[in-house]
């Protein structure tokens, strides 16, 4: 099985992080195949960004020529999901989704800790329109950015285990979720420091898309993510013009 | 004032006609300048469509090289509006709000018609994330799609009437907004038709982006919307590249 | 155009300065004609207060003998709007929809800024009722009276910037509405305090009322707003009596 | 005991009705006062007339000049429950909470079925504002209006009987609300129909008084429902001018 | 008239307080029967314990050897009262919507001071179930155990107080309902400590049960608690093989 | 690995039924074994049965004496799984969830089709304390009963792919959920006929119990599933009492 993991911004770094996390957990057979978009920012925090992330997400797996299985879209709280379901036949499984999805098989409520207080609005309005939002006890900003976790990755801890702990003492969430797909990898040391479940969205995302594969399940195609209609597409990106 | 008005899809004479409709009801020295997108679809009827559209919009309002006061995004139910906020500094005004905004005003509930059944979640998606979902009582497929509104009018506007009927008698709804940017010009004779309020949601956007300019309101640039923060971005579109 | 604007209470200088508010803002053509209810209290600040208004702003309106073109109802969080619109064939406009309304076209989220806290019930009951709730981040209390609003005015700016600004930063609003009609005119000073969009609901709500006449709209009479009925009505007020 | 059961409209029959119904189940030593407002409509079929009501209760209710132990207002989905609460220590109980409430005892969910169509919209308002929804099947209506309930009673009977079976057989209600004061005694007629409880909101409204008193409760006066501050109130009712 | 009040837990001196809680509010003429279960924990402070007592009481319950009007489920927050009701003919009062119930004719909002914080979720979701949590402003724990409710009487008093006046004051809650059967007593104390209506759901539960029974109401037994089917049940408990 | 799949009633060919299904998707090295509660009904269609499942349930995973890594509660819409999440270290995954969570990964709303009309309500709730509610498009009942499942396998099939379909065109769900642990094995068959992805609860619950084990997450202590405390219970069934 190959398992299309997409980084939504185009520093290298973080996608071979994103894939070595992904990798440690998928099963005997699945090989994990690590994405960066063409084109982009080198980071996603806010619509803008998001909304072209989008779209070289989009554009970098139908740019990809080889077969596959399922597809992750590893940014936390992006756009674009929905559009690749349309474009595929393959189950597409967002870590947004996938974290949150796992995070209520563990508690009764769960929290997110995302960098910028700028995301913030974008992780809730995502997690509403995906229906995992009942359970959501807050989405909680670490202050950094995305490229601080990477160049700092002490002081990203710190601050991140910081909203972790206020995340179950005040908020009363039971389940921490990590939200940036950055972060893959820090679940151990956070759940080591806070004493509940963390999930990082990137591996519980593997295991979900594996799951679907196994079980024959993939996207519905009858009505939102039915395959597009035939269209006139002008312009780029050259991949979408079919 | 000059209120910039953008279409999503790339089919000219949509264009022009919404741009026509848009200045029926501009106030004395509001000027309205219609947009083509320089690429995408030529109609938007699905996610991948309707995000392309968001980058497709963001990049011709970019484009635009003369000085404008307000942008009205003139596709009913699409993404990208949230990234126009970031981008600008003066008002945005989604066609989608701004005809649901104005029912509330007008009735206790409101109904939307569109075309396509395949779009009528991404309508109540963006519906419920722009606050407006609680007075909707339905969103309604005429069955069309988006250019046969165009190329069978009377046809269009029977099954438009049918349907907004039907919102009426069984979803108890007391206003119609037309869900389709291409519906333009078509609300006085579903309003004959029907007996309730119509609202063409480009019409209405002319006014609140006239309203905003001239109480001195603009996007808040505090928290969701403020400006993206400088960011590598390689690749295409040239025209975020600074 | 004429527009009135009902004052909910018998202040006779509030009226005037909502009206003077409301004048500044209107378009050429427009004439604003401010209206006292010829009953109820001084301020209104609770239930019986504001249902005793709801009366007399309808009977100050029926009672009014000239044509007119569209009612603004100048109370924030009052009841008796659905009358008014059942009585009449043209727009009504209350400030509380009319500044929320606006709001979200300027920020993910709003708070509302009012007067005493027994108020904040009643306006968070409208705001749901209106269906414009769900982007309300709070609804706070300055803690002073409405008529201290006009006898105190530099103390009660302090008190209303000190809790916008305590939305802003706890409650993530990004924009505020000013919740009292009697704030008219206060907006400058507190969006230079406080960095975010200040909305005054009578300004906001002339636009939207001429908006609604522009653009040829009116209340819904198929339902909720249909027209009264014919009934025998005994007693006062006597211009209810037809 | 004594309580205050008070008509809605003018129309002393059903006054009458409603008191010799609430007279029915009062327990040994209760004493129920049935009372006809001064002014107001002789139907309530609207927001217009359920505001006029709210203040003729109001106005009424002050001006019973005996010692009184609870209130009951007597109109389903009216207007001015909140206003008797802030001007009285007494308890306060409006029939269309005490049938909802009643309900949610007996089902996992319940209906209400009314008069005339134009008067759903306050009546689910109504039970929203009340906190009384969630568990709302439906609000029907028999299309019959208040006062043909008492000059055709066989027909009003069936007409609400056959909106009661689709209320179970469609919405799948478990119990009926009879939603207008107008309708009381006809309960057990309708069980029988049916085959499920159904629900007077005046006798209701009756046990529920009864139990206040006993249990030593009245309404908080912390906050929402305290008494008015002191004011200036110019013109009628007089009652209110103290 | 011949009410059970059956406690959830096995220890006898709280079902004798609840019980004579019960009986001290209770109409002339009726009986009040404190039952303890046969089996199960001592004191319920969880979903385990809430789910072997939701057994046991319906165990206790149809054991009972002699005829009764109502039962009354004495635990706040537990499992069980819809498996009494399909099991029974005669109304069944659970103390936890007793008291909310009751709380919602007094105030705007109303909050739930318990016990151990691990309890505050299952409160919360059998309000959510119940229909009963739209005007919750808070549910909120002491930190005191059951039992220590009894052995240390003046410092529950003192700690549920406080909890109480962060009610008021921070969630603004208007009415207090007592979260445990074991408060039963404790009302009128921290009624004149908070200063707003204090309930206590046993108290509240019997005239709600008094009165369903006075009005000939009880559970629907067309769908959601209908009587069991018959069933090839083995083992224990044995009442429940029939 | 090896993961207890548990049935909730005692009927011995259902549980080798559903043990069936769920080897059939096992992963290489997972044992799976299928366990039958030693007391309860034969068949769960109502609360009462459903809480003595909940009950039998935990006899039975305490009563097993090997060691395991994972439990599925494998009854659809059933009480319990908050007491096993309690009693236990290991993960809990009820196929309620397990359907409904993987269904959101593959369209926009699904749709569940159980058995009798009855549990339908029990399904909606426990969906709703789930948290999995906002995408759930329909509950419908085939209106067979558990057992008419096993021995009328043909006519049980035409009845689910009939309620399958009507969700789909009349409730728009694009994905179904089988919901009764004894439809398990039905899922292809109902596929090929309604053209959208149907999901079994039982085989969706093992990929995830298999996913938490493999990622190293099981349920969180700290609040609602923490581990009872120690209390005196008395009476039956033996294995609670430590």
């Amino acid at each position: 099985m190959r398992i299309l993991v997409v980084n939504v911004n185009t520093t290298e770094s973080i996608t071979q992080a994103i894939a070595r996390s992904a990798q440690s957990v998928a099963a005997p057979g699945t090989e994990i195949v690590g994405l960066t978009p063409y084109f982009g920012a080198d980071s996603i925090e806010g619509n803008f960004e998001s909304y072209l992330a989008a779209i070289a997400v989009m554009d970098r797996v139908m740019s990809y020529d080889q077969p596959f299985d399922a597809v992750i879209q590893a940014g936390y709280g992006e756009h674009g999901r929905e559009g690749l379901q349309e474009l595929l036949n393959v189950p597409v499984v967002d870590i947004t989704d996938a974290a949150a999805s796992t995070a209520m098989f563990l508690g009764h409520a769960y929290s997110v800790v995302t960098t910028l207080d700028r995301t913030v609005p974008l992780i809730e309005d995502r997690l509403k329109l995906s229906g995992l939002w009942d359970r959501c006890a807050s989405v909680r900003a670490s202050g950094l950015a995305v490229l601080e976790l990477e160049h700092e990755p002490q002081r990203a801890l710190e601050a991140i285990v910081h909203q972790a702990e206020l995340a179950v003492t005040q908020d009363k969430a039971e389940v921490i979720c990590l939200g940036c797909g950055g972060m893959a990898g820090l679940d151990e040391q956070i759940r080591q420091r806070t004493g509940v479940p963390v999930i990082d969205g990137v591996t519980a995302a593997v295991t979900i898309a594996e799951s679907l594969v196994r079980l024959g399940l993939s996207t519905s195609k009858v009505r939102t993510y039915a395959t597009p209609r035939p269209k006139n597409i002008i312009g780029w990106p050259q991949k979408f013009m079919r």
